[in-house]
């Protein structure tokens, strides 16, 4: 397979546009024949990653369930690493789209923030195989990939800031250094990746909502003065 | 290098007493020769872990900064994931005296709590590279190291958990499954080995205080009366 596509970062200046970028565009409305090949590609993934985990699963699972053959599967992707940045680049604008909705409809930081973090739960727990293997491998990830998945997730994560600035401004929170709130609470969230059983006792939506509670609601009996 | 070697697990009923056992023991207080030499290898591999990160890290360099030959160095430790392995159940001995004295001195669920999570930062902060790794890693290490190893963090964890248990009881936090609200709780300190620079603009411990009240302080100028 060729090692030569360039991808087309939307930061390099000197980026050619080649196979690399049409395919971290956005799949959320696929318009061509191969944007829609590409968005079956890494639905079935996803449900490949789901069931087998990364390690596991195999490009011949994907092209198996889809189907096709592998070669047919290899003329959309090169390798498991492109599949994988690929697919996380499709759950990030999934993501974004989901937060954005949250951001234009909650005008209170504090159900706002709480609606945040239920997403994010939700979406990692929906798709933990993905994303143990995102967190764990992300900084390994071609160049090209982190050109487009590091400023939409730092995108992801301004939406968070924004709530929770808020929040401290309107007293709902403690005042903190913003970066320190921000990834303090997006910790709890993520790290759920490696415990929270998305099939366990407690249904996801609902311990996802226990968790951003807890996070943000002291109970009213009994108030702690300390300042912070 | 010999593969002979049998981890004498706590847990397996069948298990014999080798090389292998000897080095997951506890190097808090060594006394043979061969405890004091793997408690400076420990220390070594984790300067020049801290320095160069896990990966770039070899075991050369650890020889070298205790002044001693690779092969010498091999007399007592195999490989780099055995090294990780011993520097990790040595971590987690040093975690846990702390937490075992916290858990002593402080009769008040919330301080206790407190104390627990700023220290499980400030621990993760002081050995970012290994943490990086452990986390990541931790689900390859073999399963003799895994043994040892998993029981500890078992032990480790149950400190937050009754701290958060009775903090819940007392009020003092929302009441949600203990489970869920010390996974939670844990994520949040934990996660921080991806983003909270130890040498950054606010000193580590300083850093550490912020998150541990942040999480469960809520300012008493505005109480939300949200049931969780």
């Amino acid at each position: 397979l060729s090692n030569q596509k360039q991808f087309h970062g939307h930061t390099h200046s000197n980026a050619r546009s080649t196979k690399g970028a049409h395919k971290l565009g956005s799949l959320l409305d696929p318009e061509t024949t191969r944007e829609r090949k590409l968005l079956d590609i890494v639905k079935a993934a996803s449900e490949v990653f789901r069931e087998h985990g990364f390690e596991a699963g195999t490009l011949e699972d994907v092209a198996d369930r889809l189907g096709i053959s592998r070669p047919a599967l290899y003329h959309y992707i090169d390798s498991k690493q492109e599949l994988l940045a690929i697919t996380m680049n499709y759950l990030l604008d999934l993501g974004l789209e989901e937060v954005a909705i949250i951001d234009q409809s909650e005008a209170d930081p504090l159900a706002r923030l709480r609606a945040l973090m239920i997403s994010l739960i939700t979406m990692v727990g929906r798709e933990r195989s993905l994303f143990t293997v995102f967190f764990r491998d992300r900084a390994g990830l071609d160049e090209r990939y982190l050109a487009v998945i590091l400023p939409k997730e730092r995108r992801y994560v301004d939406y968070f800031q924004r709530a929770i600035v808020e929040a401290m401004k309107a007293k709902y929170l403690p005042e903190i250094p913003e970066t320190l709130a921000t990834q303090t609470l997006l910790g709890s969230c993520i790290w759920t990746y490696t415990w929270l059983d998305p099939s366990g006792a407690i249904p996801l939506e609902q311990a996802a909502t226990m968790i951003a509670k807890f996070l943000t609601t002291l109970p009213s009996t009994k108030i702690d003065e300390m300042a912070v």
